[in-house]
């Protein structure tokens, strides 16, 4: 109880501070904002030593804490990772800064000039795990978009983070910008999780990264609207007219290409009415590169497969592992994609553009993809620029979150003197 | 406790009906959406002596309830105003339907060409007060935008909501729609509220329309993301560039057209530096038209003015009262309307581009008017065809939410087989 008062207390005076800062950025100029990202990119590049000393530490702690390999993996930092953490700082400084963006404008008969502009959207909280880098990622494309952002990274990135961070704060410094446009919660309490997101009137959003835990406490306890980052269930269908040749190599790449983002295949749907030879050609390919495929009825009678469990349906394995099941064509693959997908990526590979259509009409899932690899589900690769994830919920962003998606807008209206008759 | 329970397994039921008839709705035809709003119309049209029947129990009701005069005149129908909701529901039928509408289109240099199309949200859930014509308003709007909509409407409108809502099923009917797309919550029961706040899962959307009690119950309570409603505290700054006429027309407009809307001005401030005659012209206009001038400071020694009490700022009279009071130029009228303000709509009048302009950046209110009276704060005004209401918070939709307003959108990829690199 006391934690959770002190919890309160502490992102209350952050919400305080963050409201604040959000005033002036929100009419700060493109090129201050500019400056003031280039200016941490180079304190990252100074800084190299005291952040690799830090994520040192922090790597001790998450060994003595017993986390696996690949937690440990995603904590860890080198002279490469903070090499590329630099380059996205400078990538997200060059962008367009939305801000101020005219969206839309137009005329009215009453002689009013209507323009949509966008806006920040104010204050934004980033809650995530164990990778240190979304500290700089998270609070570039928050200060991008004009708005203050309060950054609680996972406990194991303590350090790691905080060191990132007071040179996210210099470039801020250095720029003329107010420090608190990017603030990290300073403790590993839990509470202050709960704290963020009950900050109604605080905290205008919240951006939650992390796996079933997280997602089921903002479940719970989110009083803050959220920007929903389910799990990425994605499903490659199979169909009847697939070109044998464009399947075999999507479904490959999407199973194999990285196993551990959010955009890889987990579950593989092929309709039953196509050829055989591409069933097993299908599986064979998979079987041959290393997957474990957990098979279901006739496609378990393959060499190499194993029997899927009913649990594997539905299911984020981020490994070398890929549910597979026949389906009596389109209809029952949407039914089977309704029931167990995350609303993430899916994808059809057929020929038949009347049954892409209807694929696509189908499914509710943020993208759907047509003969092409579920693992372009990425914001660099759709021309979006740099993103904080993709959001499998459905309102305001979805898909790719950049800099664009964390704006709001207003209505700009100018009359002469109209009245309304 | 009971009581909970049976509402929340009465929301959790029409829930899923609802979300069986968001899947059809979603790739419904837009001319049979549209056939089922005019047949709509056209049993409001042959349902009258019904209709009024049915209100005329809820007038009773609400005079035993001793309901003030001004929420009996919101509760009655007559043939003009149920002429005013067929009228609407054609309105609606012969607007764009913006589902499928492409929003925007591009092609990959990695051979991708994309799409981002809209789409329904799915379900949503309207709560509202006294007014019986939301259940067509909102009915028809959810329809056109293809969303399964469930409405809880004031206790006192329940047979004059549930009448008209016949109507709106057999517009379903006849166009061959499920019948669960716009549904009525047929109980008095508040516990029903309660239960579509927390409807995870099965409410994708809740629009409150409603006072302080319901925004309070929104806020405390809401588990569903919500369209935020709040009040519409109005402000009108006039500027010491102002050009007097067009200052003493919009004001009095803007305060006196019609003060039950939202969009009526509760507060004027006035430049310290404007001309002390423009200042009592103000004053003495509204005055004479009979609005209770509530004047702090000097504005207080005007004419016909009455002292103002501090909470007189920040307040909704939709009323023939004004609060009004003195400020030291733009950046002061800002400050005063950031503290005071609900983020609805406020007008500046003045000549100076620059002071609008800084006006227009330093707020972060949905609409904002430069020479133009607040009233104009309407979808109809904007051109943007008929809405549910003026939502003010910054999440998806702010300002009028109309159809398109009430869309989510996805991201539809096509490629030959693209693999990622």
């Amino acid at each position: 109880m006391k934690d959770m008062e002190d919890a309160t207390s502490l992102i209350a005076r952050m919400g305080e501070a963050a409201r604040a800062a959000s005033v002036e950025l929100a009419v700060a100029p493109a090129e201050c904002k500019r400056a003031a990202l280039i200016a941490a990119a180079g304190a990252i590049r100074a800084a190299t030593d005291t952040i690799l000393a830090a994520n040192a530490r922090d790597l001790d702690f998450g060994r003595d804490k017993g986390l696996s390999d690949a937690m440990i993996d995603r904590l860890r930092l080198d002279a490469d990772r903070l090499r590329g953490i630099e380059d996205g700082l400078r990538d997200v400084a060059e962008q367009r800064d939305p801000v101020g963006e005219v969206v839309a404008e137009w005329d009215r008969p009453n002689g009013l000039h209507i323009r949509r502009v966008r806006t920040p959207i104010g204050v934004i909280g980033v809650i995530y795990e164990s990778r240190p880098n979304v500290t700089a990622d998270a609070g570039a494309l928050a200060l991008k978009s004009g708005n203050a952002v309060i950054l609680r990274g996972g406990s194991e990135s303590l350090h790691s983070s905080g060191a990132i961070h007071d040179c996210m704060v210099q470039g801020l410094r250095q720029a003329g910008l107010p420090e608190a446009a990017i603030q990290l919660v300073p403790t590993r309490d839990r509470a202050a999780v709960s704290a963020m997101l009950q900050a109604q009137g605080l905290i205008d959003v919240i951006i939650p990264r992390g796996g079933k835990g997280l997602v089921g406490l903002v479940q719970r306890e989110a009083r803050v609207p959220v920007f929903a980052h389910l799990e990425g269930i994605c499903h490659v269908y199979v169909d009847r007219d697939a070109d044998p040749d464009k399947a075999r190599r999507v479904v490959m790449n999407a199973k194999t290409r990285r196993t551990g983002i959010c955009g890889a295949a987990e579950c593989l749907l092929i309709d039953r009415a196509a050829d055989p030879e591409l069933r097993a050609a299908l599986i064979a390919d998979l079987v041959a590169a290393g997957v474990e495929v957990r098979a279901e009825g006739e496609l378990a009678d393959l060499p190499g497969t194993v029997a899927a469990r009913p649990d594997d349906f539905g299911r984020e394995f981020l490994d070398m592992v890929m549910a597979a099941r026949l389906v009596d064509g389109v209809e029952d693959a949407i039914a089977h994609i309704r029931r167990f997908g995350s609303q993430h990526t899916e994808s059809i590979l057929t020929e038949n553009d009347a049954t892409a259509q209807r694929f696509m009409a189908g499914l509710e899932s943020a993208i759907l993809m047509h003969n092409a690899s579920t693992q372009f589900a990425d914001g660099g690769e759709f021309g979006m620029g740099a993103e904080i994830g993709i959001a499998t919920g459905k309102m305001h962003a979805r898909g790719p979150v950049g800099a664009e998606q964390l704006t709001s807008f207003k209505y700009l209206v100018s009359g002469d003197g109209a009245i309304r008759g």
